[in-house]
């Protein structure tokens, strides 16, 4: 029985206990404990959950070590919920939950520094991520660990990570794992709020999105019952918030966009596969001693430097005020938009006399990969029906198709803030982005 | 200058104070307790905010005063932004300002016990409530205190309650107290939220919304910069998942059908003059002496008897499930749905053989009356331009136009509950209940 | 097996649940709906917990019914961390833990409208409320429920709940729902504090406290281990500062004192019995319709009459500021206080030259009753030894000994409010007082 | 006028504003925006508020640049509320509150990493910090915009942190800064709680303390009106809890004597002033470097190491407990400390016939500083009189006098987690450690 997990059985699992935001109780057993000293883990300390972000929102410097203790917590309110789905029970035994509980402790263990926005630039030097935490997981102390302690396959662990497993087991876990109402999502959208100091994602439910977990008709993925609707329709529309106001917010765009432009004017000059296994300042050094003097130092001095410099938003185009200009740029191979950028500063230099250099003007653009879509089955148990949150819920379909990657995600135009006082306003801007994208 | 008006020199105010939750500190100068110490005010400690709400959620029993006492606190911080705003304070002057925040506090003053359900069956001998706030504030001794303390014509305040007032500073204040982003809707989403122990109305930045509040092109009505429009989004979707979940709740709309049926059966028995005149319970025995021993005692005393008893919900229809039957239903007077009752009552006695009263099956359907557009005027300072809320935020538009009457507003069939084993998932059910409707 | 009881098995138990604030989802099977839907139990909907505070915080005005909901849903709570103590486990089997949780959620049955205020008068012709307790559960609709639900006799539950049962399952179990840290105290300083919109009573950490339950020396009562010393160190402050704040406001103990006075005048023309089974509208209306015209009908008026009007201190003395007159007017028979505060009217009259009724000067003193000790063991396990909180805690001693029922419970002085401007700031008043005592 | 300063206009002051938690709007007018972006304040996002309190409580590495932050916020409560008292208002002028805005903003500025537990060790080569925070103020960056922006002498800004003006505005001003309920503690005190995810230090009614504030008697030194006299106790008590269950958290108080021990062998070989300049994490590197493959390498490499590992808490004595060896340990030099340590462990390897190196005992003991006392004026208009919280609170005396420095902070032996399971229970330990400290 899955209850026989000593993880779940908190009054009973000996009582040590690690408290996190807010208010959390994260309970932790000798062999929980083993796995959060390790290096590995350890590791995570010093790298931050939002990275650029606290550049705009200074207090949003947790780190992945908080929110992976955050999301084993919530891995096992999931488990002692679906442990009362008769479904659930017969499918998940007690092996399969405990490698759900490592897998969701261990989710974070490959992020690096910066990763996000330096792996959207798809630079063929830049290991895969997958790989580090596979390596992570699979050698050393964690995987010894894993082992003695859990008698599980660290391999196993990995793939279910990974999302490599296929059995129904593991693609029942994973939907739990990775998925539209994972428990990767219930921590993060909470607690980056919580230390960013605003209410945007805070407001979402829990217990009762919790309490309506279920599968999906076919047994083989997460699904909610039409009790957790409005809770599954708040969690998306907190989601929606997140990234509005927080992650891309026209500052953490522009600190993203002064990051990016330097690591791909570096990119010969770090060695990337060190660099992952770095913690947060770290690489930083390791980044700027990459840079010499040039343009990237520039950049990543405005960014890290004694004095932040970050870049001025001159303008900026969302879908539906822009669609053409808009569907030129979003979604597309991060030298485009280099180019794009170093032939509009040339054109304005040109117009207006003046010395802009290449990098004090950057484009800003949705990269290539969507987000994941917010849909899952609703069951309906009085009609014995299963439908698509998306079909029952208006307000769902309108954040997925429209205001999501199309709204909050806009093109902007960012120049250094020197330029500021002369670009404003220029009237013929648009007609010279237009001729820049244009001879792309 | 509107801060020399007393109640907005928080400081320089006496410090007299009076604490209501979530932890609120409302200033009372002693012009503005002696008004909270009248009668008529006094009165609306005994009226629930929220009726019948707290037979479903036991806890929202909330009074009417401590809203009041909420709506007067967010009226001093709307009159603190909006005092920053040039166009404000070169219309509105420190008169108006008093004006304005007596008509907040005393804004509910002419609501009474149930007030809502009843008039939305429209019965010819229930006078009109905007009477009943206008005698309050007109005559005894709220008339007396607003000419003596605060040297107004107690009619401008009814007036300006009313929305009768017709010169540009009314029209401008009246937008602050009654319009999509009023000083009542945002102190009572929290406030019932609060209450109910919900988290859905408690989420939308109330600071970074009055932080927002400006003014409108023309200058006579509220308005929000582009700085407020995610706030403005969240208090919408606020609104919604309240009406979702508490307001029309299912249960509370079942509690609410049997009240309206048996005040429909009971109206010739009760002088609603004299009822308007009550507080909460006595108003519930008056209303139960009129009903004497009838289906309406019966309706009644499954509410406010010894023993509270529901009628269930059988079925229920959304525009989106069921257009045709839900546009015969929604906004009809309410005689009509009591015959289509009646007539459902006697086709399903007449198909089962079995005795069916005719107020044992309830129709509840979206009243006459839709509620208040969330549209607003959003100011885009860099362009210069004002565009309509539901312009630029599809979410809006959508929970505007779609999600609002017509998905939480269903129509719904509710039974007495010694009719549910019977009556549950009877193939033809749909068919009768056409049937009943058709014939209307 | 403890965990065998179903409204432990949270997931499991059907998932019907109400909500209270602050967000509890209390789980409800139909046995506790039952309960609950009783006349008994539904009548506690209809009674507030703080009774007269409302007139100074206006909005802690919630009810009994939901303090009870509460104090089940902390019962679960307390029976969830005890049932992994071994020597709990081994007292208490899964009848113990439901005839528990039934005297938890029915603790309050008996309690009526002003009851503590009215029996603290010590009036002869007033009904002890335990019998009340006894009457609604050994008889009708809860009675009936207990048999054929819980298995339980009736007078089992009754009996726990006035601590008469004296097995050692009694003992123990009447230490949770009565004692320095019960369920109780748990649920009323959070609920009462959240109401008032104080932050006073909802800061003592009670996960924690709940965390460090498990049993004392001999077995038979509830104790905390030294992991919950820091917590229960901050209930008890968290209590000190709800008597400082709300239940002992000075305003608070003037409507007190007036509706103390208005009973023991009208004594004779109430029946006490029959008051008990009232609601508490009806109850004020009851002793307002046996006041008649005299100086109880003043004193109630000012109370539950249209307009609001309190009497004002005049003075106050604390156990440390003035110990003769306190040691003197404290946990005195009420008559003394009566005569006390007419002499001192008669005193006052003479010696100013002016008329003052003997009722409108009130004399207000800490009751007879003390207040429960706050002292519980505390379990060293490092040391296998238990040593009293208040050995280990100096705080918890001084709050226990001097500052809570010395310092916080005082002897005040009021007046009429039309007197309080001619007797504010008399030279002699003390002396006046001391004369007025001393011939007591 | 103080209400000139833009700074506290805020709805007047341009409305640009940085969030931090708990959902905090600091205001930025253009000249606090140059400030918090010259190097000397950006510094402060790389040093963590609390140093080693991470290692226990994970989520508690918030900044020093945020706690800034919200100093300076309640700066501007503080002086919004005094300039509605006429005593403050006729001393205090825009400059002298612009002064005080300014350095409650930098009042950290001088801080460096580990600083205090390394300050405590009284090393002859470790520069004062106030050094170091007046080089940061009246050179650079911070100078010239205190200077040019703000019209003031950066001397006088940091002779006011540090305390040494002596007129009579800067001596008030000074209270505000640094006194029993300054700007910082209402900070951090809520600000460390709300990070480590307890609730300990949040709950002191902040806007009740603020509404309090006066001056003393003799009119240079903050006061609070017995109105805010509950306030203030509450403030004292979640102060000592703060210590108590944080601050001087067992493990915390393990890791800070494991930090101390190891620069205490080092220290002949960091340069302590090039140390000061550092942030947290190149601080970290430094230290490290300047180990070797000592033991002092390997008690940093326990804390700062891929690996944790703390030492083990062996006993603790309390004044209470054992006042005898308590005076012999507490508020002694360090080097005592390690004296005594070493030979304790000589003791115990002799006696046992095992192998302790001298670095693998620790005795950790209250140092020489005491906590600021928590004694304040209370005002009672009423009375005209001032008073001594310390004589008017039973409970601030009691922890103030025995609880605090006496009962929280303890002395502690720690020990190497590889000697716990051989250390554990001896039973002539005590005898020991009075031989090690007897010879001292």
């Amino acid at each position: 029985m899955i209850f026989d997990v000593p993880e779940l059985a908190r009054w009973r699992s000996g009582g040590s206990l690690v408290r996190i935001p807010p208010g959390l109780d994260v309970p932790l057993t000798p062999r929980v404990r083993r796995l959060i000293d390790t290096p590995a883990f350890r590791r995570l300390a010093q790298i931050s959950q939002l990275g650029l972000v606290s550049l705009v929102y200074p207090a949003a410097n947790h780190s992945r070590q908080e929110h992976s203790l955050g999301v084993y917590q919530v891995a096992i309110e999931f488990l002692a919920r679906l442990s009362a789905d008769e479904r659930f029970a017969a499918t998940i035994g007690p092996t399969d939950a405990e490698r759900f509980l490592v897998a969701a402790l261990l989710h974070d263990v490959g992020h690096w520094p910066f990763g996000h926005p330096i792996e959207d630039l798809r630079l063929p030097n830049v290991p895969d991520h997958e790989l580090l935490a596979q390596r992570f997981i699979t050698e050393g102390e964690l995987a010894a660990a894993i082992r003695e302690d859990w008698s599980l396959d660290p391999v196993d662990v990995s793939d279910l990570i990974a999302g490599r497993a296929n059995d129904v087991e593991a693609r029942l876990l994973s939907s739990l794992l990775s998925g539209p109402f994972d428990v990767d999502k219930v921590d993060y959208l909470m607690r980056d709020s919580l230390h960013a100091g605003v209410p945007y994602g805070r407001n979402f439910d829990r217990g009762r999105l919790v309490g309506s977990l279920c599968l999906n008709e076919t047994g083989d993925a997460l699904a909610i019952t039409d009790k957790g609707k409005t809770a599954a329709e708040m969690m998306v529309f907190a989601r929606y918030v997140m990234f509005s106001e927080v992650y891309w917010h026209h500052a953490v765009r522009s600190a993203t966009a002064m990051l990016q432009r330097a690591v791909y004017l570096l990119q010969d000059h770090v060695n990337f596969g060190e660099l992952q296994m770095l913690t947060e300042q770290p690489a930083i050094e390791r980044l700027r001693a990459g840079a010499a003097d040039g343009p990237d130092a520039e950049l990543l001095s405005g960014l890290f430097g004694a004095k932040r410099r970050l870049y001025k938003r001159l303008s900026q185009y969302s879908y539906f005020e822009e669609p053409a200009l808009y569907q030129r740029l979003a979604r597309q191979p991060y030298a485009k938009l280099v180019d794009c950028a170093e032939r509009l500063a040339a054109i304005i230099s040109r117009e207006l006399g003046i010395d802009i250099a290449a990098h004090e003007i950057l484009i800003d653009a949705p990269p290539v990969e969507l987000e994941v879509e917010f849909d899952v089955d609703v069951y309906f148990p009085k009609q014995n029906v299963y439908r698509r949150l998306g079909e029952v819920s208006p307000v769902v379909r309108t954040l997925a198709r429209e205001q999501f990657d199309d709204y909050v995600k806009r093109v902007r135009l960012l120049v250094h803030p020197r330029l500021v006082s002369q670009l404003q306003r220029l009237p013929d801007l648009a007609e010279w982005l237009g001729e820049a994208v244009g001879r792309g």
